[in-house]
C-alpha cells in the first residue's frame, strides 16, 4: 500500500441518514446536544439534516435550526440533504456550507425512489447551480451518486453508469463529488476500482465515500478506498440508518468503529475517541429500543489504547 | 495493492473455536453432518476439535471419531486442536493431518490460561515435534501465537515478543506458524506491519491468520494481511465463537462473511456460498439461542451476485 492519507474526515450523517430511517422523532434540543458533543469530540464536519418536506420526513422538520445552531461552533463545516431546487433554496437560505443532492445510479432505483431518470437529476442539479450563483451563495453543492454498486431492484450497477454520472455531474456543476454503497452491495474489489476511476475524472472533486455494513463490509471498503485518495467517509453514530431492506442487518459504517480503525492505523481524524464513545452512549440511551450497531460501543477500546495512540503521535 | 493472493484456504474453525464456546453440546451426528456439507460446499480445511481432558470441554470429547470420519472425505485436510503432549499424542494416534498448538504471545495471558510460560510452552512443542518424529506420524505441528495483538490482562504486546515467539517456534521444530488476535485487539495497521515481518522470518511456514470480530474489524484485517503472502485463515460459520470478555460482541471472523469478501475480489476458495449459507442456516437452527453472528446470514447474497461472479471467472 503505497501512499495512505495521513488525515480522514469522518463526516456525521446519522442526524440525517440515521434519524429519517429510526421511528423515535428526536426533540431539537437533544439534536443540538448530539451536534455540540460530536463537535466538542473533534468531528468537524456534520449532515446536520434534510430539507424535505416535513410531512415526508416530520423527524427532520428541524433542518434550518440545526444549520443555525450548527454555524455557531468554530471550524465545524455544515451539511445539508436536499432532494430538489426547492430544497436547494432552503439550504442557501439556512447558510448550510454545503448541500449533497443524491442521485442514484442505477436507472430503476433512481425512477422507483425519486421517480426521475439520473439524467432528471443532473438537470436539476445544473438549475440548482444556477440558482446558488444567482443569490451569491458559498454553499457547496455534493452530487451524492447512491446505489454505485448495485441495489435491490436491477442488481449490478455497471461501473460505466457510475463514471458517467461522475462526468455529467461534474459538467452541471457540482462543486463536489461522492460515491454511495447504499444497499451494502460493495466490496473491496470493485470500491478499489471504482474510486480509483473515480478520483482520476473528478480529481480533488471527488470528495466522499459513503458505505453501509449489510454484508459487514463497511470498514474493510473504507480501508480499500483510502488508497484512491479519498480523504472524507460518512459514517453515523451507532451505525443507526442504512438499509430498511435487510432487516436485522447493519446500517451506515459506525462513526465510532471507522474512528477507531483510523487511530489504529495511525491518522489523524481529529477525534477524541473516548468523548465520541460517551456521546454514542447517551444517543442510544436517546434511541433506546431501535437497532444499533457498532462494535466498539459493546467491546469498548481495547485496555491502554488511548495511552499507546498518544504515544505513537509524540514518537 | 501490488500482489494480492489468487487463492485463499479458509480453515473452519467452527467446530473447536465455535462450539467450544457455547453452551449447546452439539451431537456428532451433527458434527458429521457439518463437516460433510462443508466439504460439499468447497471447504478443504476443518478444525475438527480439540484432544482435551474430556471433563474440561465434554462437547469436544469426539474428536477422535470426527477425525476418523473428516479423514474419509477427499481432499480434506483435517486439523485438531492440543494443549499439551498428551493430546499431541492423541493427535498423532488419531491420524490428524495437522495439530495446532496454542502459545500465548502474552506471559500474563499464558500463565493465567496455560499456567506454563510461553517459553515453557516452546519446550513443550520441541517434545511433541521429537514424539511425532518417533512414530514416524506425518501429522504437522502449528504453533499458534495468541493474543498477538495484545491481551485484556497486559494490554498492549509488543510486536518483537510475537516474533521472538515465532523464531523460538521455528528451532523447536513447527512445522507451521500462525498468528491470532484472541480478543479482537488488532486493526489493519498492526497486521501490515506484523504479518510482513512474521512472513519475512518464516516464509512459507508461516501458515495461518486468525482474526476475531470484536472490534469490527476481523475482515479488514484479513484484507490487510492478504499482502504478506499469507494465504490461508480461520473462520466460524456464523462467526461462533470469539472473546467471552466482551459480551454481546460479535466473535471469530465469520466463514461465510469471509468467503463472501474473497469471492467478490476475485480470489478463488473452492466455496460455493449459497451451500454455505445453506448450511449455516441448518447450524444456525442447531444451535437456536446461542449468539451467532456474521451479515450476509441476514442480508443474503447481493442480487445476481452468483451470475457475475460467474461471469468475472469465464472473462
Amino acid at each position: 500500500m503505497s501512499s495512505l492519507p495521513t488525515n480522514i474526515v469522518i463526516r456525521e450523517v446519522g442526524l440525517r441518514d440515521g434519524l429519517q430511517s429510526v421511528q423515535t422523532i428526536l426533540p431539537t434540543e437533544r439534536k443540538i446536544e448530539w451536534i455540540g458533543d460530536a463537535h466538542a469530540a473533534g468531528l468537524r464536519e456534520i449532515e446536520v439534516g434534510s430539507f424535505v418536506p416535513a410531512h415526508l420526513l416530520p423527524q427532520l422538520a428541524d433542518t434550518a435550526e440545526l444549520v443555525s445552531y450548527a454555524k455557531t461552533l468554530p471550524g465545524l463545516f455544515v451539511s445539508v440533504l436536499v432532494p430538489n431546487v426547492k430544497g436547494a433554496e432552503r439550504a442557501v437560505a439556512s447558510g448550510a456550507d454545503l448541500m449533497l443532492v443524491p442521485l442514484s445510479a442505477s436507472r430503476e432505483h433512481s425512477l422507483a425512489n425519486l421517480r426521475k431518470t439520473p439524467d432528471e437529476v443532473i438537470a436539476e442539479i445544473a438549475r440548482m447551480r444556477a440558482l446558488r450563483d444567482a443569490a451569491g451563495s458559498k454553499t457547496l453543492i455534493e452530487g451524492g451518486i447512491s446505489t454505485a454498486f448495485g441495489g435491490t431492484i436491477q442488481g449490478h450497477v455497471a461501473q460505466s453508469d457510475v463514471l458517467r454520472c461522475v462526468q455529467a455531474l461534474l459538467d452541471a456543476g457540482a462543486d463536489r463529488i461522492s460515491i454511495a454503497d447504499t444497499v451494502g452491495y460493495a466490496g473491496p474489489g470493485a470500491v478499489r476500482e471504482l474510486f480509483e476511476k473515480a478520483r482520476a475524472l473528478a480529481g480533488e472533486r471527488f470528495w466522499c465515500g459513503h458505505f453501509h455494513d449489510t454484508r459487514g463490509l463497511a470498514l474493510t471498503n473504507v480501508y480499500a478506498a483510502l488508497e484512491s485518495g479519498v480523504t472524507r467517509f460518512d459514517a453515523s453514530l451507532a451505525g443507526i440508518g442504512g438499509c430498511p431492506h435487510a432487516p436485522g442487518a447493519s446500517g451506515n459504517a459506525s462513526s465510532e468503529d471507522l474512528a477507531f480503525m483510523l487511530a489504529e492505523m495511525g491518522i489523524e481524524t481529529g477525534i477524541d475517541l473516548s468523548a465520541l464513545l460517551a456521546l454514542r452512549a447517551k444517543v442510544a440511551a436517546w434511541l433506546k429500543g431501535e437497532a444499533l450497531h457498532g462494535a466498539l460501543g459493546l467491546a469498548g477500546l481495547p485496555k491502554n489504547f488511548g495511552a499507546l495512540a498518544a504515544q505513537a503521535t509524540t514518537m
